[in-house]
């Protein structure tokens, strides 16, 4: 049945004889103290908490979901007392700034935890999930009075928090949002309106939560630039209920243990956080950090999905396999392991996790970077590439997550369509993760829009020549190179085409995303593929293989992309309906 | 919210101005008195009674699923009256030999009936979309005794069937199944084993429930070659209760309304069909009557993803568009059919989808030339096609299926994956159709392994050289004829390679399944451009721009395909264990 071990041996790989972290945090006064031995304990400390207390949730979680009942949410079984375990161990504050009760350690190690979280039980892990966003928010532009009465204990977990978008006509779009914020007297305001697919929004985990609520103060101006962004407890200060409830649960496909809510606000004491009328600003400085963190449930997916399928694949006999061993030959049939429809998917899979895992711990390293690092013009570089490198994380790691899902589900033939294996909740659990934090297709969006185009291609530029440099001299890296130029190319071609046709990147922003996160992880795999090579495990062994096997057989949908990228160049249809 | 329109013009346009079906079946006299009136006014029908009486109950179906209750199941509301107004309607027999009480109507007429249905209701559709197989298998193998007894009331639908395959232990591999038939000394035989994952194994539908079991007769050979195929009814001819029972309804991913039973036959009466240890032969011939009709499961959901997220995209206002109309200058947001994602989005779906219907369609009418033309010769090409585009079909069309379905809830953003839309459920459904009748895994090797090497691509290369022959001449088939040639090519390749290396076609069989419905549908849409530009009409005007977006987007997938097979000359790592 389905089971979560925690992938230290290719974590270690990743984080020490790859990205060689700890010699990088060593030149970080902030990190100083974060020696390989630290963060590999934390790992493993981390991975059993994930393991043994988290994982065997996962089934449960799904079967019994949330109920509500008089505006009080029920988590499932075990959910609760998960939680209190995980605050007690501190886990919370792991990568928060000390000087505020966190233990500062680097987002990278952070990383870690999460996708293990992730692996282990992703509904679970969507209350502590959004902790880091309303912490970095609240850090960077609440008031000193708000901050020393929140802070201390969103950081240590004591209180969960919220972040409160949607509305039921404004999901991609927040510019159409209504929810409408009173000024008062004491400088509080009230805050009215109905916000919808809450996660969190009403628990039982912790006594209190913060929400954090987009919203228009009266007057203000129409769209983005006239949303603030406020603090409105669910229990005000002096231990009364505010005026907001959880008027309804939504029935999901899937992550069913996190408690998905309508939240009504009606008239309800809020604190503006940062500048009336910037509150986008302030809410993006949380949907960042979440983006990332979105993109490694992704790898946690294709982690649960990959170990699964592969020891149901070793143990599942059908059918003989093409080619066996002379030892064999009279065997009535073969481990499915050995068939290569199951080599190839399983292959699939491991490629593209083991290449995501590169990708997204390295841009966690560059977050750490970018707010850590002494040396002003790194931070700006990293921060730079941070820019560009999230969109890409969130996209196409959960893309790709899906994907391997499905196709680990598919590996359980009949039995992976029934809910006793967990593949099933995988795929289902997996899906939303392409949806939330700004949907895929915004993600493209930003990338090539906002990231891309509106610099004249100068970040990306800097980021290809860091990733040529990087190019070991090896036979693979020889078929990287013309791949990483091709990338280059492609984007000065769409700078020039879509001077005169402004909607030209909105035509290719997805086959670009995923152009460009193919290009990087095979830029990954290379590398991998070098420090592999100097080791002959079975460990090592299986790196190489399956480095070559991402520039066989995956690395080639680059040439697609590019060729849709081409005929993006022409017009596209409109859609009409079909005649009735 | 969810909603089902027969897409009657497109139905027509397939039938009637592309393929021409009328004409074809004047040339049969099996079908002379059907004429093109007479088809669409049954589709007509069939679609009135999928779209009110079958769509209504889908999601009811997916909330309550069936129960089990002292071995007695209970079906959905709604789905036994529904059943029962099916019945009375005569779509059971819609294309049985009207010898045994069938109304004689083309295979393709029966496929259009089941698109419809599968789209309204894969669940529900369950029940009645095994008949068929049954009605076959008993046709071409049961005694005259048996046949007069079970067959008029199998085609009437008055009982409904099942087909007893797979065991815990043996799915993909029915060689390695255990049920034992014992003979008895009236020609019986008494059955006792454990079947799994039967579909309707146990319902309220109707009062007798046939069940076509594969079982081993004592003392056969081991492997394939020792099972039997049986008849063995739910309730004797004497109106006694059979010993056999539903001991489990599987808890699924989708389809809920359709029960999945358990199925425990305890010293069962049976009657042996076909000769002893022939029984894959007869199953054989249900179970691709079977795989055409999953094909058309992957039609039958690809419309109503498609439909159902067209009609949304219309209706949904998100952010501006890049491009917006003058007039419109002004307005807050635009509908999101207008943005190129979206729209990319829906159009592909449209391609893959209105490709795979003249795909499916085509097939189901060479079905009709195999069993009814009066030429042999026309029977016999027509045979050997359908034995290549069987698997194709059954693959390729729901692979594409269960990508657009997951395509049209990524158009619903956060409301895709609440249940309330309906699109959540319909990636659920059609995810099972990639996995059942032969995981589309198997489907490719059935393809390649013994289809097309087996005979050294000899009917292969007769299907090319009609694919070759049929298309027009126009600029959009230019693009299509190298594709062909690549195809054959790649294929004689092959042939010579895989004589010293047996295991390369089943590493490369996916790919070349994938690479040959991308190109037959090339091919199938190249002919819809070439009808279309007699007239324009919005409708065929739409066929025009879809036909080239299926060339510019989507047929360059083959290319990568291609590259896949090349790589696919060398050795496929094994998968080893991660260590621990």
């Amino acid at each position: 049945m389905w089971q979560y071990h925690p992938p230290l041996r290719d974590i270690q790989f990743v984080t020490e004889e790859l990205l060689n972290l700890p010699a990088q945090w060593a030149q970080m006064p902030s990190f100083a103290e974060v020696d390989a031995d630290t963060a590999r304990q934390v790992i493993e400390e981390a991975g059993k908490f994930a393991s043994e207390v988290i994982a065997p949730l996962n089934a449960v979680g799904d079967l019994q979901g949330c109920t509500l009942k008089d505006g009080q949410v029920t988590t499932p079984n075990g959910f609760r007392e998960a939680y209190q375990a995980f605050v007690q161990a501190g886990w919370p504050a792991l990568a928060c700034d000390p000087e505020v009760g966190g233990q500062g350690l680097p987002q990278s190690v952070n990383a870690v935890l999460h996708e293990m979280l992730n692996s282990a039980n992703h509904a679970w892990n969507m209350y502590p999930g959004l902790l880091h966003g309303a912490y970095e928010s609240l850090l960077a532009h609440a008031t000193p009075e708000l901050r020393a009465q929140y802070l201390p204990k969103v950081v240590s977990g004591e209180w969960l928090s919220t972040m409160c978008l949607t509305e039921a006509h404004a999901g991609s779009d927040l510019g159409l949002l209504k929810t409408r914020a009173e000024p008062q007297a004491d400088g509080s305001f009230r805050l009215s309106g109905t916000k919808i697919f809450i996660s969190g929004g009403e628990h039982d985990l912790t006594d209190n939560i913060v929400h954090m609520v987009l919203a228009r103060i009266a007057d203000a101006p129409a769209g983005t630039k006239g949303l603030s962004l406020f603090l409105v407890p669910k229990v005000m200060p002096d231990g009364t209920r505010n005026t907001l409830r959880c008027d309804g649960l939504e029935k999901k496909m899937g992550i069913k243990g996190s408690a998905t809510c309508v939240m009504n606000f009606e008239g309800a004491t809020g604190w503006l956080v940062g500048e009336a009328n910037r509150g986008l600003a302030g809410m993006f400085v949380m949907m960042n950090a979440a983006r990332l963190h979105v993109g490694l449930q992704g790898v946690g997916h294709a982690e649960s999905a990959y170990q699964n399928a592969l020891a149901y694949a070793q143990e599942r006999v059908q059918m003989r396999a093409p080619v066996r061993e002379a030892t064999r030959q009279n065997a009535e049939a073969d481990s499915i392991v050995l068939h290569p429809a199951v080599r190839h998917n399983l292959l699939r899979q491991r490629a593209l996790l083991e290449g995501g895992r590169v990708l997204a711990y390295e841009t966690a390293h560059l977050l750490d970077l970018a707010e850590r690092h002494p040396d002003e013009s790194v931070r700006h570089v990293a921060h730079d590439e941070v820019s560009l490198l999230t969109p890409i994380c969130k996209a196409f790691l959960t893309d790709n997550a899906f994907a391997s899902a499905q196709a680990a589900q598919q590996v359980y033939g009949g039995h992976g369509y029934i809910h006793d294996h967990g593949i099933e909740q995988c795929v289902r659990d997996s899906r939303i993760s392409r949806i939330y934090e700004g949907t895929n297709e915004i993600q493209a969006i930003d990338l090539l829009v906002r990231k891309v185009v509106a610099d004249g291609g100068v970040k990306l530029g800097g980021l290809i020549t860091r990733l040529q440099q990087e190019l070991p001299a090896t036979e693979l890296a020889e078929r990287v190179h013309p791949w990483l130029a091709n990338w280059q190319q492609a984007t000065q071609q769409l700078l020039q085409q879509c001077k005169g046709d402004p909607e030209l990147p909105y035509r290719v922003a997805d086959d670009y995303l995923r152009l460009a996160g193919l290009v990087l992880l095979a830029q990954g795999w290379v590398r991998a593929e070098a420090v592999a090579a100097h080791a002959s495990s079975p460990f090592h062994t299986a790196k190489r293989e399956t480095a070559r096997y991402y520039l066989d057989y995956l690395l080639p949908e680059a040439g697609l992309c590019l060729a849709r990228i081409r005929a993006g160049q022409n017009p596209l249809p409109q859609l009409h309906p079909p005649p009735p």
